[in-house]
């Protein structure tokens, strides 16, 4: 079923190259233009059929219906001011970033047709080489309209999200980075803060456990960095509430509280259940 | 290759049906004892082949020339004074405890031939019917000798770790409980405590990273209230240690260093790669 005549991805990366692999396959669109920094990301999506036509060059997306901003936050605030000089008045535009209040209140004044996306897939692999179709598929995306949005424009992109194989919740943009700042980004700030203590002589002695918990320190830096600063309010607020539960916690082991600690790791291990 | 003739593994779980298993395909008992507080475990541990013969009751081990305690922290320490009623003098006793401090201190004056093991395998399963014969394979395994083991009994549990797949490593139950605050406790602490502050009604956004960095926390809480506790000084310490780098990111988010921040993530981003 075909959404869109020409796409274009601006940022080819791990979600921006699976967008453009999973819209290809359900023929979702005529075309996919890339738009990427990197010359040898382009060519490497060309080869292996990842998008149709790539340029390192914005104007290339000046007949798209569908502009998606797949880039890092930060990116996705500055490329704004510069893609509205190249589209069409009609073109819809969304963004994969991972935090919404900023990156809403600026993209839905700039583009009428704008809606936030967020899709709860990924990992702490990066780039157009780690592509996979079915990123997607079983996940949640969250979009965040505002009072503004049109509702063509939000039943368009939730249409392509469910093609694309994820649920679509939505929230509005406040209520999504409180979320995130508990769900993703604490995990973020915590798994970097945590192997950053870890002695180098002790790193050896590593088991699952610290494996797990640290696997996604693996992640980008400078993408996290803009991350934790664009959801900077919720993030000092989840920061403080671990703190006061970690604080709990030490202050129990202190005073040899088993039934404390009990209660507390009962409850843990009962939310953890739930995640599942 | 025959090490022992009856080899008695007190509390079958994942870690001592794991022994089990690993010991009897290797052929490097005559015979395999369990001893349980469920007679379910037994039955199934007898009907699958993990062990020869299985009891309640801890007169079963008498003959054993050697005695394994896998058991949780707590049960360990209680049981040492119960076996030593049992077992022959020249018995070699070992335990497979998370932490040694405690356990070395008191086991090596009840037990003249003793020391200390604690295999880094294992997950957050539980139970006789998790195990699994190749969980050591490629681990380390930590014996925590002191100036008073004999140089036979460390040889030959060395030995036996080395036949069950497992590089052993000597260290100090002091420096073992040091390490181990750091790489394994403080994980658990840590995740523990990050999944219980997420509200309820967030969970169903949690994705790969709130699965990863808490997956640790289906651990059994009994068991992890023993280790905490068992390992208290060291843990209050590792606590502190990630408390004040948790707050220098967190500072650095309130003032946006980015500076900072990257700094810190990069640095954590390469002790992850180290850890592998």
């Amino acid at each position: 079923m075909r959404l869109f005549n020409k796409v274009a991805i601006i940022g080819t990366g791990l979600i921006g190259g699976s967008m453009a692999l999973a819209i290809k396959k359900k023929r979702l669109a005529h075309q996919i233009i890339g738009v990427s920094r990197h010359k040898s990301t382009l060519i490497w999506g060309k080869k292996s059929h990842v998008i149709d036509k790539g340029s390192q060059h914005l104007s290339i997306i000046q007949d798209a219906d569908l502009v998606v901003l797949a880039t890092p936050v930060n990116t996705i605030l500055k490329l704004a001011d510069v893609i509205v000089r190249f589209i069409r008045k009609d073109c819809i535009v969304t963004d994969v970033g991972s935090t919404k209040q900023e990156i809403v209140s600026k993209l839905s004044k700039i583009f009428p047709n704008y809606v936030g996306s967020h899709p709860l897939a990924g990992s702490e692999k990066r780039g157009i080489t780690n592509a996979l179709t079915d990123i997607f598929k079983n996940s949640l995306c969250i979009l965040t309209p505002t009072k503004n949005t049109p509702p063509k424009v939000l039943k368009k992109i939730k249409n392509l999200w469910n093609q694309l194989g994820a649920r679509v919740v939505v929230l509005s943009p406040d209520t999504h980075d409180r979320i995130l700042s508990f769900v993703s980004h604490l995990p973020h700030v915590i798994a970097f803060s945590l192997i950053d203590i870890v002695p180098d002589k002790y790193l050896k002695f590593g088991a699952t456990s610290l494996k797990d918990t640290t696997r996604i320190a693996f992640s980008d830096s400078r993408l996290w960095v803009d991350i934790f600063l664009s959801n900077r309010k919720n993030m000092l607020k989840s920061i403080e509430h671990f703190e006061n539960n970690l604080s709990r916690i030490k202050s129990a082991i202190n005073k040899r509280d088993e039934k404390t600690l009990i209660k507390i790791l009962k409850e843990a291990k009962g939310k953890r259940e739930i995640l599942g």
